[in-house]
């Protein structure tokens, strides 16, 4: 059981809202979790955070997906770190460039070609743009409540922007045919692009992989009209399928976005697509001041390979299945009923019958006295650094959290 | 004198052609450089470069801007290497996040707060967000062919935007203060920010340094109408002033964008503001998965410690200033007629007489065959690494250079 009190957290959280605005910024702020989650971490090895506090959490976020390896791998490190001693970012690219396109255009099923950007942003905006300059039409047809991004144009809080930004995004329902239609012939002959999410993992919702009679629609929506089917996989991307998430229903996007765990935290982002859109690729210009740096290229091989070699796909289901069966048997010995919906290895972990997550936060809260990060409505992330000791450890955590909230709420 | 032959660069070429979209993207595409132009470099050192064939120039780019100490500075490199050894991205921020808000804050004179991203462009385009967010208003006044990075709103290049993406963008010519009123006074009420670049340095004109008059008139315009005065410090910051490029002209502006140099090539970016804009801020949501990241910050915290200690600002203007002081008497020499403009330390080197730019890119194809990386119409970046010697070895090439260019167009 740790400490509740975070000291050393609280002063620099005290120095931090003299300097940032609000305190903390972005998805990493705490301010909308459950009191008791540190803001700020002092380290991190493997599948362990430890607080500035020094308390040591088994971490279920993994950076929000970046970390698929564990924190500081070896192999990763060192790759990075020699490529880093020859040069990162320099006044043009280095042969990684040439040799990770190659690699993600044998990896990924549809690409026949890549890009790399330095955000997950960066990447859906530029297939965006790259749908637009393909068919020379502005509509983008977004699934309600997805999140791709938080550029102007897709960010679910549209502070600061103006009604234009997106005014050429039409809605539609993930994984339902009839409103992807009824979406694309309001608009009919001005769709530029259908961008669609690997699987439903919208903010504290339960979440929904694609069906393959949804993917298939899209796909021939994108194939019957032109528009350039856009695959969303900076989240799930190399935790579901190394060759591209929809794989899984059997489906080729045109153009897909990948982010997070490309490079095993490694700042970078990547867009890979087909030959039919590749001049459209070639004519749009986007650029950055790092967007061609080495080391973290040399990272991402190194990664691909790892996640390769060791098939840390299915190490990451194996884990996942483990902390689902164990919720799950647990929220029967305390007599909840837990809604876990995904892929195992992006767990979603809800409650019934708590509209106001009020039994979630109590149990994620408790969960992390315990010395597990849960996250009570976001996705989480498992990876191949986690080991059957940790997930057992969380779930020591997890069943002691789960009697507070029998003990509190009653049984379901 | 180097080997206009490059095969290995031609090899990798020939690779990257099938596997990237039109062969490179971006501003380190050499696709619109003089033939002889390395794509692939192998290695970076000080101020040197070594392209993948094993030649060595002397770098007048710094990797268009980042590096401003040094490819692989010591001290950065170890203090990133520490942070890193602890931990990088993370599932929330380090103390270094707090640490160095507070150093920006403590050093750029208008700054009360910093938030930090990874691309100039988002840090242009947070500022404008937070502009928006405060005033309510919709319109940017944006000086006509400033570069302001490359996001749908702002790429110079529009393939694959739409015209919504810039309907609120207002023109106005730098240095121009009948203009910038024009423009304000065309969109009366809606005006929420006026974007100035630190000074003029669009491709392939003559830069211009902001007139005290400009400045204030700016100030002026959005301290009656309520606008956030943006400063675009991205490209020029921390190699003019490191209290931020306009305490050289006495004014403060509401908002600024930093980063290229602010790590020394580590992926960094930074909005300052003041107290005024602090709530603007807070309000408004942009993340990115890696936007937290320590060993960035770290590199950061170091790169600002060693341009302070070592006055790396005036190391840079002496050797800029050596640099064209060289060149000037080169070209009195060889009868041309150079348009030296801009600070030293970020040289603009255009010929006279030369619409077509082509005295300019047979000297710097020249040069580059004599060891100088200079081109030919984009500002150059000076470092603290270069040495007299570098600048000198540079010369020799330039001199020879400049031959070249007297003998096939004759003198001026």
């Amino acid at each position: 059981m740790l400490s509740n009190s975070l000291p050393i957290d609280a002063a620099l959280r005290t120095r931090a809202q003299r300097v940032i605005p609000g305190g903390m910024y972005g998805h990493l702020n705490v301010a909308r979790l459950p009191a008791g989650y540190p803001q700020f971490f002092a380290r991190a090895e493997g599948a362990t955070l430890w607080d500035v506090d020094g308390n040591a959490y088994v971490d279920f976020m993994c950076a929000y997906g970046p970390m698929v390896l564990g924190y500081g791998n070896r192999e990763v490190e060192a790759a990075a770190a020699a490529q880093r001693a020859l040069g990162d970012v320099m006044t043009g690219p280095s042969e990684r460039l040439v040799e990770l396109a190659e690699r993600l255009v044998g990896l990924i099923a549809h690409a026949d070609w890549a890009l790399f950007q330095r955000n997950g942003t960066d990447a859906t905006t530029l297939c965006v743009s790259i749908a637009r300059a393909a068919s020379g039409r502005r509509k983008l047809l977004v699934a309600r409540g997805a999140y791709h991004g938080s550029a102007p144009w897709c960010t679910p809080h549209p502070n600061g922007t103006t009604a234009e930004d997106r005014v050429h995004l039409v809605p539609y329902d993930y994984n339902d045919i009839a409103s992807l239609a009824a979406a694309a012939q309001s608009v009919d002959g001005d769709v530029a692009g259908v961008l669609v999410s690997a699987f439903r993992h919208d903010y504290g919702k339960d979440q929904e992989l694609p069906t393959e009679a949804f993917a298939n629609a899209a796909r021939a929506l994108c194939d019957r009209t032109g528009a350039a089917l856009i695959l969303d996989d900076v989240r799930a991307g190399f935790r579901l399928d190394l060759r591209g998430s929809w794989e899984t229903v059997g489906v080729r996007p045109d153009l897909a976005a990948y982010s997070k765990a490309i490079a095993n935290g490694y700042t970078l982002a990547a867009v890979t697509g087909g030959d039919k859109f590749r001049d459209a690729a070639a004519s749009v210009f986007m650029t950055g001041s790092f967007w061609c740096g080495a080391a973290s290229m040399a990272a991402a091989l190194k990664t691909l390979e790892i996640l390769e070699r060791d098939r840390c796909i299915a190490t990451m289901v194996r884990l996942g299945q483990r902390f689902r069966d164990g919720l799950a048997e647990q929220a029967r010995t305390h007599g909840q009923v837990l809604r876990q919906t995904g892929p195992v290895q992006m767990p979603q972990v809800l409650f019934a019958n708590d509209p106001d997550v009020e039994k979630g936060r109590l149990f994620a809260a408790e969960a992390l006295r315990g010395g597990a990060w849960i996250h009570p409505q976001h996705n989480m992330f498992l990876s191949a650094a986690h080991t059957e000791a940790d997930i057992d450890r969380a779930l020591q955590a997890t069943d002691a959290a789960m009697a507070v909230v029998a003990k509190h709420f009653g049984r379901d």
